[in-house]
């Protein structure tokens, strides 16, 4: 509830319009549907510019069922996460119209026509590293972004990477996906002018430390501009770098 | 040198305008300014939209002077981070126009009449991580963002950040610098649709971890489209900021 | 054995009432049952207020049983945490009446009509963290508490929260459980003048490091009033609640 | 405001007495004193029950003096911590009847007579832990708690601790503070049945980590009952403590 | 080689009885049996006081067979650890008479009469510590120690320890099994002037950290002379306590 | 592309021999293969003196396959490694020769008769530290070193090394392989004039923690000389070893 | 107070020779003397076989002077540990006779005339691990040992210890310091058959992480009956070594 | 001694021209010098190809100037690292001739006229990096190596590095020094095929948690042949690579 509809309230308040046991319901009216083991977000794409996502991880199948079907109420689109087949299961029971991402583990539905938009670009640095890319691509796509991958261009072959400088730097957001020493998004943020965000992946082995190794890197990359998210958390990726291409293409602009 | 110039150069060698001894040197110029102790980077504007900033810890005063006065040969515009008193006279010694920001530990040189454009807003926990969000929203004006400080309205006090969601949510990013547990981060983040980033500080003690606690916090976010940069790194937060900023200014749109 | 036990048995030697062996014998009883794996401690309800706990993690079904049967022997009530269903199946071997909670993996029995008194609250950021919540409600209730659950109102989606303020406040302790990042303590910290009892969970991946992330921010909280337990340890987190709630009510208030 | 207060105003708004623009105002009004660098909670000893405490480290005097005067004019007591000399002087000189606790680096203001209530025992394992266990028992007095202290009874000498089991039973509340290996709070919490706030200090060297064993010690204490707070956190044990505490004597008891 | 032994051989050069190719094999002759995936130590009973021991994980049915066979050819005694049952067999393969001790995971070969002599004390705090305790046990044994086992006496009752007080300090080395916080070596070394040696255990849950919590413990402790092996080490502490039961009772003590 | 090869291509344009469409496409031809999951770096012989080497963990068989394929197309040796049988079997469709080396757990092809040359030496510690080691020693083959392995010569049984030492320090590089406390290392690097290079293993328990006692030990080596690579890296030792090993034998020396 | 002790005073009191208030007042007598900042373990000689030990860190000199004064009231020695020269003079102004031993920054007062016995040897490393080593070599002779210094003799140069083999296995105890990768105890422990107590020193620097490297390599030694302190607890070591040594020379044997 | 000496003597036993009592003294002579406080490793020269570095940190400026004296009795040459100006002037006592190289804090003396041989290239990443740069630079030269510095050229300005490929690509053996995120050393070893040794720099802030973060970067480099040293260890690098350098011209190759 914003300010301008809190200002429509009080006027019809006074205007005698709406009872007082009325406005004081809908004041505290609770914008979230309550299925008991989960209170789900109904107002979030309102707050934050897309529906709540389900993270399937730790939660039953049933759950997963049941909070997706609670969602498509009010939504066109779903996305869950961190998705078994399993969970693809749950969620095709509530959406029969549901499509499963196998690498990247995620669910997507999508019930209008809208085109991409704009452009995100996601680079990966090992074949290994492709799921949490595919999460993030996959992510970036549900929220209506058009995508560009970039795959498997770590730095020890730069001149993979090199040869692709130009379609990169086309993109309104980049995504650098990388385990082992993560040092591929240093190389990127010192030749793009566009934002950079960082995915450190738990591939890698010994002193990588399930991701520790290059969250470390990127975190204290030379390049500036790049941001980082959590280890293996394409995801959060795919949402921010959508979220901005949207506002840049809502700005009229971001076309790649 | 992108692809047009080289177009350019071969088929200039092949009309004969250009000898290949000149290509061929052209083809290796050095984009850097080799100072002995530091190749200054006189590119790095082209690539990446602004002159490379001078992080002054761990370099000599005389460093520091040498560098500012060639990177002040080809720009209008000068950060310094990082840089204590003898950092500023260095820095003032080659640009008498230099200005300290004392809590922020930066310093300026602008040489332009450029307006601040678009929204940078900068929200910060506590009293004690104040400079680093200086430091943040001094980097983003140096690159041409106006600014919004919002400082001291941790989660502690609630209400304190709840009266100013409205004009936080009007920027083209939001920067939230916490120390201590960090947990402001998700906060806005899940009352924001702008992009946020997230500064963990070393403020703080005892589990803190000199900054590992909110790094970890942040990281960990439950909320979406929330990215991360490293402990007390409020340059890089202004700089990313800025960079969204700057792009969604020249997309047309972003003005708070 | 207390201060008035000691001189009432050292008065009963003094009149010759009890021999010189036999209160040598009183004074080095062990007040505990030797099981030889295990030494069943039959005064802690005396000294801490609750009978020993059976912690079946690491221990054989046999072992289960033989100590709640022990236990039983001397309490009305019995506690069996980390219970996986053959460590159920050797509880109620030893007591058919055991009624086993799947989500809490615990286990117990209930043989007096004492009445749920005071009331403890139990919050949980996240579907995931349900299991650890549910622990420690049903340690609460063991104990004697009634419980006030309010699940899945994590910090992403705070409004959720706000809701519930004022049941929450009328709580003599809240527990607030909470994996990722963790930052819903302190939000419920700054809220509430209650005693706040805060669980960080092992729900996350990536950074954060088997619950090591919500641990440091509870730990870190700028809340003042909040403490934590380890990781998972809803047990640890019904127990304290339970003890002050009981305390509450002994002295004749605590009534929610 | 509350619901109570809400409804008030909807009433006042509905039969004319209020004008929509003052209701707008009165319910964005903000129950904070915004002084540039801080956001002075005025409303925390209404929503917390103890006005907001001055956490000195990471301020400047001028901060610290101003952040009193405004929290002295709304409240008849002030504490601050983690306060030098020079923070003692910058309250004094907002509050010249400040008094200094030198060895709980605190500072206290009383301008009321209320006397100490109920009982806070505070134990710490050695000498060098003494700081920190003042801290606690300073803040739990600020908030109007007696306090006994027990002080250099660690575990090397348990027989030290053992004599004064019965008068630490009486207390409303058990605080342990430790460093070194922390093993007191473990002993203490089989030994009573109060609430037991456990606080690990940074005393100790090499493998101490600076607290992170104690701290570790404690989180993994099997005695059940036992709660933890930060490293060093004399304050917010101290606090937790007195809460528990005025909760108790409120209801009637807790009267050692 | 001693240098006894050297002089001979000089001498013996000297004298011309023997060659000096003989003298040159001889001294630079391996101590030690090659199966080509070992290097079995045949030398070492004389240098270190008992025969290498077989440490069975890692090392396939096949290795662990070879070696045991090649080390009982000059051995009364054999201890195999880390021994599954299919580790069991293999060295029943090579020693029919061999013995499987179920709960310390170990094999022991006797075939000597030497009884037991002097006295090492095993304490653990709890029954799922029993396992290291019990490795720790049985390596004592098979040194040549008489041993007293003392299980589950942690400190959340500390009377289950106090009782037996008398016993422990009759032992000639004392050895403390213990997880989650690993108290009880503090305790038990604040009581006994015997040599403690604690052993830290993977016992415990979340901030355990697979035994970091109760290693850091005991290196912390404030008891002096309590010395630490690695988590869940049993062996190491049963060799080292044997080692010095060995020392008394060989100096014509140590007699419990 | 070097620098006389882009002399003559500009000399070939200026003379009108090769059309400046051609030059540009030869300028940004693509040194990979792009398989769309992968790009195979054809060029790496030239660059860094041996083909691409497939990592085979995280990579489907498939994936296997077609890289190995596409590999062998321009080169006449190859080596997979951390494969397990089915990776192998995925090479073998590429390469019916392939040869799996299985405590190695790597896939070599060798298709030229380029005899072993130089010599580098492989020891290891203990037994359980075998596989690393024959990764380190099968890369060192596959890359045209012969080699010499020195097993199970851990440092509580020195003379089992000593005896060896002439051999070792024959050596062109000698590889050291050791879990646990990985002391070996450094009394190597004491004994020997020649380039160690250093691999921790995995193999442990407790405070071994994965392979980080034996990494932080060799860092930490008082051995000047001795390098490090990951833990568990036996392929990176073998590819450093053989590397300088080769560079040896072409300079005309480094016969072992 | 022991079993016959107990049993007399419960006969006197039979007898009527004691009366209850004067059995009470002797059964609670505490064994220690108060001095309000710290209780000193009068008692502990008795039960740990001697005084308790002065750690100077974190105390006042005034606390010092009286602690030290108070023990030696009952001892014929003294130790002080941590030891700055403020303390040196603080202990001095307790005992004129006071000796102080900078290297070791320890104080020792020594009233009696017991002659050294038996015999431990004290290795290092470096000569930066003197100091250390020095403190445990002062605290083995403040509690009666003899002592074999052996400085720097450290793995690089492994000759430097070989010559010296012999002399060391003559010891009752020995105590191996070293910091860096602290290597050294692993190649004593295999060499002799004596109890090795190893201490990690925080000599280092980089992946040393202020002696973290030699804790774990101590504590993963694969050489048996090796066990370790905290990081540069030379005390811990002089006092577990000195108190096997005097078990050994109290038992007829342990003569060097 | 090697074989061939020990061959000698035992024929000179043999002929009688060497007594046992000399041939003993010889067998068992010690091959350092022992100064009470240090024993000088005077054979190191032999064993390991230089003679022993005097590492200055932790020891006194007498010690430096004792063990920089007897070093200099039987070398040409003398490094002295970590050396401040007062160990400087330690060695030059010593040694009138010694040099302070100050952004190393290096000492060498250097008196024979043996010329620099081969080549070893020497990268660091930013300005900071030199003195360790430096470091490895001093001690490569020490021992006789040619060396070519390349300093700041980070991976953020990739093109200052590309210019310089060829260079580098003829040294024998390639450092590089890089701190913050170190992702400098993947880079340079997918370019070359030198052996490359990467060396951490504490250089950065926050997340660089003082050099871990550039350490696990280099240790998980995807580029083969990279072998790392500890943080800071410019020593450590300088030698390995001066070691390979040597071995390399001695073989008659390594002409840069």
């Amino acid at each position: 509830m914003d300010r301008a509809r809190l200002t429509d309230l009080l006027r019809s308040v006074h205007r005698g319009e709406t009872a007082v046991e009325d406005a004081l319901r809908t004041l505290s009216a609770l914008p979230y549907a309550d299925l008991g083991f989960a209170r789900v977000d109904t107002h979030r794409a309102l707050r934050c510019g897309f529906p709540e996502v389900v993270f399937c991880q730790g939660k039953t199948p049933e759950q997963v069922r049941a909070i997706s079907a609670r969602l498509l109420e009010g939504a066109s689109r779903l996305l869950a996460t961190r998705a078994d087949p399993a969970a693809f299961e749950a969620v095709r029971a509530a959406a029969p119209d549901a499509v499963y991402h196998e690498s990247a583990r995620a669910v997507t539905v999508v019930r209008d026509t809208r085109p991409p938009e704009g452009l995100v670009a996601v680079l990966c640095a090992g074949t290994a590293d492709v799921p949490v890319a595919e999460e993030a691509r996959v992510t970036a796509e549900a929220i209506g972004a058009a995508t560009l991958p970039v795959y498997d261009c770590g730095v020890a072959g730069l001149h993979r990477l090199l040869g692709e400088t130009e379609r990169i730097g086309r993109a309104n957001a980049v995504i650098v996906v990388a385990g082992m020493e993560g040092a591929l998004a240093s190389v990127v943020g010192g030749m793009v002018d566009r934002p950079v965000i960082a995915v450190p992946t738990s591939v890698g082995y010994g002193a990588a430390f399930g991701g520790l190794a290059p969250l470390l890197t990127m975190l204290n990359t030379c390049a500036a501009g790049v941001t980082v998210v959590n280890i293996d958390n394409g995801f959060g990726a795919g949402f921010a770098a959508a979220r901005i291409n949207r506002l840049l293409v809502e700005a009229g602009g971001g076309k790649a």
